[in-house]
């Protein structure tokens, strides 16, 4: 069960509107990598963590820590976006090319949908939707997609950082760097401690590697001509696992035969001479 | 540009039909972590790395390879469908509940839409979205969300391989497990190899750090009542980047103030007292 | 079966085109709240109404004036983008900033996919689709649902009203606030009505009273600190349905256990010390 | 900023695992109307409420308990999901038909994805998305929605409920149940509230009643053949606003003109007698 | 505007209700080519229209019908799903396989959601999307488009066909059958009138022949190693167009030079060498 | 299997970046109708095709150089993006109007998302998604489909082709053009050639034509009132497939009954006189 206290984890006071930066923001808020995304991405992990203790209450931590993100986000959506232009607009775009610019950059949504405030959309206004989560139940492979998810959303919030100079919304985004840099680091640590523990290795999932080819479980395939592929340490040497050695394959042949489709049901009228006769009878009872 | 043979990476056959597994195999085709999303992604890093060299030869032979994966799966799924119940059913079903049982489990636009083949959908019919893939330009970040797919994929394979005896059909798996594991170690190695060459920290981005508020980047708020969350290794001692030291917030107090949306623009009727006149107004024009 | 005549229910003309104003309407058609809606909506409601009569009648009234005001929208918006900017550019752009912010934005989609026509999309450009919907069968649920479509409608109307001063565009919004006020009114009530005949009571389903848990049936919970929110009529007195008591849970309490996740399916692989075996198993074989 | 305790608002506990089930309760987490558009729709009402007090308190307070609602479902569809068949199936569905049943009726990315646990879709495993949800500043409006949101829910958990006998599920939607009943009363008492207070009136919004055109703000157009609209309420006597009288418009006729579409761009190739001399001389250059 | 009658364009019986059926049939409602994309097609290129007179008056035509078209289908899942099993089901699984086997196949939010009734989805119960439909303004492009929706549409209710025997059924689908029998033929002529008329060429759109490469107009390149493309009709000799004579690139080359991308900008994080220097600075500033 | 080279297919230089266009061009890549579209839908036709030979080497010659179309687009796009205001704008914005409208225009995930490169979406930030494509297995019906796909395509890269006068970004698009042209030709002939290797007739699917009620096979309903519709060469004659004579019905009537639902399930609460009971009785409960 949750709680929820009417103050803000961090201040999100913008010095001033600007209606072009809240479109901006709706990517923090809605897109793949936004909080909406490590907010649900974490919850479903916890509830579905299959170990009661210090996982999966890290996990519950942070997923509540990240609904408060996006509440920050959201209020200040609609705090930069106080006072854009929302009135009759043809005399005011044919007087000031500035504003007309402010006009046609603004997500028409955030002022006809949801009367000055966000949306649970991203910069472009797309929804954001239960597919962008991952919660398998297996922590080492949700653990990696956390750290990938935090560093994205740091490197969107960086780049978001240096399209605005309003000290406020930097004084926010500031706290959500540094946010993001514990959150990678932590999951980084988790990582290491689920093959301290035991629990996992560093191959998702530690489970059929007797079972698997091994002899293709190393191997890099030269698909492209590029040739510079064959100089990185992924080329040879052992791998991370500590116990494959990687082999760069030059000139890789196909293994298998052709790909062919199966003879078709003739009541799917899929085209094929097997289906000939049934297309000629078809013909003659029509004429 | 690119060139193809009509010869598969690997062999297809399955021993035997089976319609309810062509379903879950749909999974690996355009599921979030299936081959196209690596495919794409992989295809869309490559074409967006900044930087000629081994980095993105290697993304290149990848994605390349990765193509060839989707051309297996939907040729795998082809032969599983050969001879799917398509006809007369109502009859079918009150003779033999096991048909009933297939028909019911099947994925019914394989037969409807795709006589017979593959959709471009996930285990549940939804079809796959260009949401899935990430190409932010940054290696670091992007290279973290390679190992992260690939090791959901392999988790995802590994399940399948479990849902099936079929030989055909796990000589395929097997093969696939297998290029899951060298591409889990080749991307920890790529990241290993950012490090090294000086071109990434392991914090993405590698940057703003004088700018983020570092009392706030390594702390890990305790806003969930699990109390064992404190025992793990992100709760004190070093960070995985070297730098930071963690620390571990007992009793989380929000640091902002309330979370107010500021006064709304008349002409898009929020509710709230500054338009109480308006809606007076309004109401009287209209008696 | 529908019959359709080349008149608009009313006149669509606007004074002048208008290219910003043209994506802002695509809300009105293809928005979540817009014509497309509302007419979908209705039809789907119509065709499963179990009851003969004056309801079933009356859905089927409105909805086909529903798929008229699409029309109307539709044709206003090809209208506004006659002559919109569609030729080289980069001069244009240079010269005029208010030609560049024009084409800044407008939505692309009405030029290059529609050739100067609607999309049946919002005015962010995101595809109108059929969960926007609902037709349960239960009048009173989906009555409710219907006002509340009519009011987002004419809510989103007239905030478009006020970014237009184009008498012809205005005309046409006349109406169709007209027709939101006709519809709220009409759906209100029909909702009255549902419970005159007996055929509804006041809360959705009428059904299931004496199953539910009574003592949880008219509390409000304080889960948030807010303390206003005791202040209401919902906190103490009888509520709508006449029936029960309201009563204000100031300090709530979890009434369930821990959220725990059961024991998992070892070939799930999910994280857990009981597939601790299997691990070291497999790492084991690895090695 | 928001916090979390371990223990569930209610018990979620099956008496029996029921993978069927499981699927079916997707509805209510992922669906139009589950617990998560419920959450998210609150949520960012509160956000966007333009007014400090019992409103916006109140919101707070149910937006946060819903989220306790999402958790609830999301540990009862594990729970549910323990022991479901993951295994080799091909003879099992052969030997058994209902474990035959049982298989082709589950979501297969309980297993494959989640690992036996929730994802974040409806009961045909499409994803929640985020244009489920409505926001739009004025408080009449959304109320509508929110009544029209539980409606909905409670009626798909009525239906749900009957669905399965197993106690410990059953208990769990009885809690439901009531809530839902709670809150409908709720939202209602604040639809009346909201005009006690004088903010708002019973049409959204409260505005441009004078502008809009009144001869068309009180009919009800007879555009379908069924005879009975005629005999409702809303076909005469005083509207529920107390201000309009309904009128039943018989035989409609359109008021517009012809609903043509203007001259064509040259340069957008819309076919039009306009553009033929573009296409003989198109047609005449390439012969 | 539309006027509606309460019949039905054709009949719509089933002898007998068939759930698994009626989860079928939401192919022909929401599917990409059902009934409900030729509905909105058709309007959205009657509206989009920039010529009046026969063409246009043919579109409205056929898209008038189409709307009959989904009501039918809508009408005939109703009466398929009467009597589908909603109660609890535990019990009757256990008990019957086929029930088993039928709860399994059905739509659960036929039930859930709709009541017993159809949804806006297809047999998946992916909603349909305003993205299947396509009104370009230019005719030959968009009738190409209705032949290939018209097609695809007979060739799903031909499969559908012989997947029942119910005699209600098929007397509807040979209604439908028929019907995109002649709606084949009749976009099939009015492309041959557009030609006679002189209103467009065989290639979309009848333009910028003199500005495109015309080398690279006729040759079909042999980028896969399948041998026998040279081999039809594309190969060589005269094209559709009359103008054109086909080539065969038997070995094609690359034209173009490498696939570079651009030097990034340092305040996007790209990863190159080019922001070393940034990197190294950011690495000293956080140690 | 599939093979890389590092050349492009054709040169993808643009004279100077230009990043509104660089939006625009989004809609090539990930539209309904760009080149993503018809990569997949021929890679999956190909791999679902049930004939070996000419026809399925053709398709997979054609997929195949389609990934490289999505190539050329994405590096281009990357190029145009060289130098994009990225930085602080706030100020910029002031200072100059037509660096305010270029950001406005913008794609904002081009920055945030991609870092200065494509995204996998259209031109209005819309992720392409797999029920894009189509893949029937009957040849006749997916060649129309293609025919249509290349139709639209060329009709979207002429239009573009006119929103610019950068030489670099018209070089690449004659080409494209081109490719078109040549496309539309090759699709044609197949389709001619499929007739006469008697593997399918005009109509998809050749089938069902003596089931099919023949006398609705050849009519045109008039059931829109404008009356030029009777004057095209499908209101009377032979059709196109040889065989059927037009017929245009003037004064169209229903066949069918009244569309009525049947009776409900009392425990899916659907509002009906059959349920009254039940609602006495639960309100009866309740009180």
């Amino acid at each position: 069960m949750f709680l929820h206290t009417s103050r803000l984890q961090f201040e999100a006071k913008p010095d001033r509107p600007d209606a072009h930066y809240a479109r901006k923001l709706q990517e923090l808020i809605g897109g793949a990598y936004g909080e909406m995304t490590v907010t649900m991405q974490y919850l479903f992990q916890g509830w579905n963590c299959r170990m009661e203790g210090k996982y999966k209450d890290l996990i519950m931590d942070v997923a509540t820590e990240e609904i408060g993100h996006v509440e920050m986000l959201a209020t200040m959506v609609a705090r930069l976006l106080e006072g854009a232009p929302s009135e009759v607009t043809a005399q005011a775009v044919a007087d000031d090319p500035v504003i007309a610019a402010v006009i046609g950059g603004m997500d028409p949504q955030q002022a006809i949908v949801s009367g000055g405030g966000p949306t649970l959309s991203d910069s472009n206004g797309v929804p954001w939707n239960g597919r962008f989560i991952v919660a398998s139940g297996n922590l080492m492979a949700d653990f990696r997609a956390n750290v990938a998810a935090e560093a994205q959303g740091r490197l969107q919030t960086a780049r978001l950082y240096n399209m605005t100079d309003d000290t406020g919304v930097r004084d926010m985004l500031k706290f959500n760097l540094a946010r993001d840099t514990a959150h990678q680091n932590m999951w980084l640590a988790a990582i290491e401690e689920l093959q301290e523990d035991g629990l996992e290795g560093p191959i998702s999932p530690s489970a059929l590697f007797d079972e698997e080819y091994a002899e293709h479980a190393s191997t890099i395939w030269h698909n492209s001509d590029g040739p510079a592929g064959a100089e990185g340490g992924w080329a040879s040497g052992t791998a991370p696992d500590g116990v494959h050695d990687f082999e760069y394959v030059m000139k890789p042949e196909p293994l298998g035969g052709k790909g062919t489709a199966p003879t078709p049901d003739p009541l799917l009228y899929a085209t094929s001479p097997a289906n000939l006769g049934l297309i000629e009878k078809a013909i003659r009872k029509l004429t």
